[in-house]
């Protein structure tokens, strides 16, 4: 934990909070902190703060906040959509998108996701939150992604998937991970682009089917290198590349502003 | 498993490998093939074929293997120094490295390294095996990286790392993931380089003296960016950012030559 979650239901007063759980538990035994000492703290889906320990006892933490501060969220903002991988894998890329910021994680259908993963218990909000929110505290991020489920492929590309992100006005790059092409993320990122939305496939790939749609509605493939990646690693990979190409174009806008 | 990892101990004869564990049960179960069908096949350390199923029975298969090709690996080697994880972090450590045909991982001692990590079973290169394997069947590539512990942290940096590599004559590029800098990895990356020795810290990071004798034997930091990673993101993220510079400079080199 580099930054401590709190929610609302931590708080006993305006700026005082008291933990019950494993936070606490961390604080006194992994960081090794008492009363007196700071620690870095965040409210889910709001700003950060230095808190200070003012109680310490085992099992509880009673902290005191002051000096709130929001965090900006970097541009261009990153849309997710993945074929609704197993579980286990699920829980990897929960934790992958809370912890680089992903703004919405879009778990969709494809011909070669398997039915019984749609009754997963990690289909639902809450059991995702734990994944969730152990991906922001790594982060140091506060902002929840918001993770939503879609039974139908066609309706999704067809339909939905315009109304993500959607701020008025704001230019949007949609980007298809595949190992089909040649294509590196350099030759079609767009780094005046507001938005960013990535597709990455199933194991086992998408059926030409799904490609075509995909792309006929805008998205762009290109390929994350010369691996086989794991769906929970080509999500890294992917957005550690757009990343790169990110503080690629700071640095060139700002040696020719 | 995108390709069955063959070892000698599966060989029957010249070109017949049996299978009794759990890969009979991957092709039958999972990929649901039966004699006659084909299946991508690789030998530890050696090259891959095509290999014919000739008999399938419960928790058995028999393969026939014929026209072995070799697979080059592909420049720059790739060789990854890594602050001992723990455990866990390891095993996800280690099928990374496989998957992503890293040639050598030097696991070191630091500041920030628990003591207790180095006396887990998986310092031991038996079980190491297992998921490093996994890594290669994910991955599709046979080459098992070399795995190494170095307890030793001054000496490790002074003296074992000029042994790392050393092809005669080839161009080493060492680069150091480090959140302390602004520099990004296109900016420290060398296109010419036949090698890539690339060290990631522990969890919280070098201490001031490791980051200084570690920049003194020569290696570069760069940032992978804005997030505070795991390790075992760090590693996916740097092989990554790496793999979109080689690929960038091979179009160049296309359009430029």
């Amino acid at each position: 934990m580099n930054l401590i979650i709190l929610t609302e239901t931590d708080r006993m007063a305006e700026n005082t909070f008291r933990l019950v759980d494993n936070r606490a538990e961390h604080i006194r035994s992994v960081l090794k902190l008492g009363v007196g000492d700071t620690v870095l703290v965040g409210l889910l889906n709001g700003p950060q703060c230095t808190a200070e320990i003012v109680q310490s006892e085992s099992g509880l933490i009673e902290l005191k906040c002051s000096n709130w501060r929001e965090t900006a969220s970097p541009k261009p903002e990153i849309d997710l959509i993945c074929a609704l991988p197993r579980p286990q894998t699920l829980k990897k890329v929960l934790l992958t998108c809370a912890m680089m910021g992903v703004r919405s994680l879009h778990l969709i259908r494809a011909n070669r996701v398997e039915k019984s993963y749609f009754q997963s218990p990690l289909i639902q909000t809450e059991n995702q939150l734990p994944f969730l929110i152990e991906g922001l505290a790594q982060g140091k991020l506060t902002r929840l992604p918001i993770v939503t489920v879609h039974d139908r492929f066609r309706r999704f590309f067809e339909d939905e998937v315009d109304q993500i992100g959607c701020d008025a006005g704001s230019r949007s790059l949609r980007l298809l991970c595949s190992p089909e092409t040649e294509a590196t993320l350099d030759t079609v990122y767009d780094q005046g682009a507001d938005e960013m939305l990535v597709a990455v496939g199933p194991e086992g790939g998408w059926v030409p089917f799904e490609t075509e749609l995909i792309q006929s509605v805008g998205f762009r493939p290109f390929t994350l290198g010369r691996w086989t990646l794991r769906v929970e690693h080509a999500v890294t990979a992917a957005l550690s590349q757009a990343e790169l190409l990110r503080l690629m174009s700071i640095t060139r806008s700002r040696k020719n502003p």
